[in-house]
């Protein structure tokens, strides 16, 4: 199952950015499992990970490389194992295929930023990624962005790939990314794993204040399970190639435009998603409180079993506000929509709500709940999905 | 779905203490849905309520009754209707039921306290529940628990009702409870609704007390769903009937008894429930990062698959500990058993991890997952159930 998507699927090359994918037999056999990324020397990274306290072995590594003086050139990814869980053999795992990989260059293990997704606490099977870097190493191509994005992907059902081109200062700048999602989401300063790269020249701290931003605004909010993974992880890369600067607004409103597409993506191809649910939050007396109404709605079960059932249950949306957190809430001052249609007001239904009508719209695949809280300007906007037969039986079935 | 619950379903008559149970046509036909309860003149009550926002208007009416001087002498109890979301109309519904009630004993609305469960938005039947008063009290006897306890069920699949008794200064006293539950459960403050008596002569502050801590380490330790209700409500009503007060300790330590029976037998009868959880956190630093450990490990959706498909996920688990608001927890110090075996250590796999016997644990009705975080000596036990098909079943096809 999953809600149609938006994306073009047709991601645009990257100057100083090549990718190759290989099957090195993680996963089932005729699976991608092994993506390697390859920068132009001068490339800068920004990098955000999760704020989970159990960090994979991965995450653990590509931050300590992210922080040494060395050049990093390489990016490793593989599915089917997460590498999380796995104590000081995973570290040594991570830093084996590192180190790997680097040699091929005539590089130290440094020069490499691993990265894993897959089952949690199984040993990294070091052999056939070791196996898999040759054939992805002859697969390497400025044009290898989709096949990567499939080398990615867990228990997503498709890719994710997306391009934004940005007219700066007379010059053209590509911005493209990758991303895979579909369970254990609720990205903390991160997302599952999310790689992005532009062949525009600019400082690593501009990268990174820029990519924090919009990582904030788009990976940062969204929510299938509130589950938060060992393993987001989310890559900015910044070559340099077009030999030029954009305007650091302007290229901050295109970076931001790709990661809310990339993220809306994820939660379109959530685990078991029947609906896109767009929850925006309005009137909050500051951001924090908005954002925290709208992620408890959000991840209500109640509400999004609702949500899968097409049922207009505005009692369940205003008891998850109630329970949100916030408390000196009014909630006779609440208002609530349901797309164009205001259903709750003065504690409780709207005079104009109309049933038959409010059913009709949750029939759709696109649904907008709007909450406006009436103490305050403050606004948050998270994305979101139903909850569904299909999201039980995916994690009854899988071992992540 | 339900696990086999450990209730007697056997309970004793408290002195002074009527109840009368009616169907009264707001629920399908057949099914009993009004309780009165009558209570001796000098009855000393405690009540706790929800801490949801938006609050029922029968909880509003509660507990601005509970602080009049007048005596309270009953409680009216409708299900199939929550009066929630029904702004002012649904308070002077309320109202009018009380009155009609009191009427009946020449008493003013303040005498009884109302209790509503059910759906959410809809307007309270007056006219069925004024005209279930009658057949309620021609109901009323001393015996009339089990009865009651059926007559206040929602989505639950069997009633739940249960005594203990305590020999006290050479006087037995008895305390009966009944409650239900089955869905939209994280009480916060209270439960669903649940309702205990007791013959022994209390002060109402002692009583108030003693009650708040039994709900904290019952009640509010079990958790379905994690949204909590907007009707939560739990009341406590001695009557003195005995003629004698029991000493306060050995009280508590049996109030304490029942309500964590009766909340037990919620989760074992909660919605889709397949399994019976307890989450025991103990080395926590504080009692308040146990419990967010404990209710962060047993509402993970993920976790709860898991336990749905008899899987020892325990790096779900892990993830799902690493994600509950523990700034510095160094997950490498964390221990984790599933019943008596040793699962997780330094970060990973315990090496005794025997995926078999795991398994074959977790095929039970009754699994017990502890939780050492090896930071202090604070511990938090939480209740919980698995997350089934039959919970979304249910919570979609029923509208709350």
């Amino acid at each position: 199952m999953a809600v149609s998507d938006h994306l073009s699927q047709r991601p645009r090359p990257v100057r100083g950015v090549r990718l190759g994918t290989a099957e090195a037999g993680i996963k089932k056999p005729g699976r991608k499992d092994l993506v390697v990324m390859e920068f132009a020397p001068d490339t800068e990274f920004a990098a955000v990970f999760t704020r989970n306290r159990f960090r994979a072995a991965p995450v653990v590594l590509a931050e300590r490389h992210l922080a040494t003086e060395q050049p990093r050139r390489l990016a490793l990814v593989n599915t089917g194992n997460a590498n999380a869980g796995t104590g000081a053999a995973g570290e040594r795992d991570a830093l084996a295929c590192c180190t790997a990989l680097a040699a091929e260059f005539d590089l130290g293990p440094e020069a490499v930023l691993p990265f894993s997704t897959g089952v949690i606490g199984e040993p990294l099977p070091v052999d056939r990624i070791r196996g898999g870097i040759e054939p992805a190493l002859a697969d390497l191509s400025e044009d290898g962005w989709l096949r990567a994005a499939e080398g990615i992907l867990t228990t997503d059902t498709r890719p994710k790939a997306e391009s934004v081109e940005l007219d700066s200062g007379g010059q053209r700048f590509t911005i493209t990314g990758i991303a895979k999602g579909a369970g254990m989401i609720r990205p903390n300063m991160a997302t599952m794993l999310a790689f992005v790269a532009t062949d525009a020249a600019l400082p690593a701290e501009t990268l990174d204040r820029l990519f924090r931003a919009a990582v904030d605004r788009s990976f940062n909010r969204i929510t299938v399970d509130g589950d938060t993974s060992t393993n987001d992880g989310c890559l900015l890369a910044a070559t340099g190639s077009a030999g030029a600067s954009p305007e650091p607004e302007a290229f901050a409103e295109a970076l931001q435009a790709l990661c809310i597409r990339l993220a809306q993506a994820l939660v379109r191809d959530a685990e078991g998603a029947t609906r896109f649910v767009t929850i925006r939050v309005q009137g909050g007396a500051t951001q924090l409180e908005s954002e925290a109404v709208a992620f408890t709605v959000a991840e209500s079960p109640l509400v999004k079993t609702a949500l899968f059932a097409g049922d207009p249950n505005w009692g369940r949306i205003l008891a998850a506000v109630g329970r949100a957190g916030v408390a000196d809430l009014d909630v006779a001052d609440v208002r609530i929509w349901l797309g164009e249609q205001c259903i709750v007001r003065n504690g409780g239904r709207a005079e104009e709500y109309d049933e038959p009508r409010a059913a009709d719209y949750m029939a759709g695949e696109d649904i907008e709940i709007a909450i406006d809280l009436a103490r305050g300007s403050a606004e948050a906007t998270v994305w979101t999905c139903d909850f569904s037969y299909d999201y039980v039986r995916i994690n009854a079935e899988y071992r992540s």
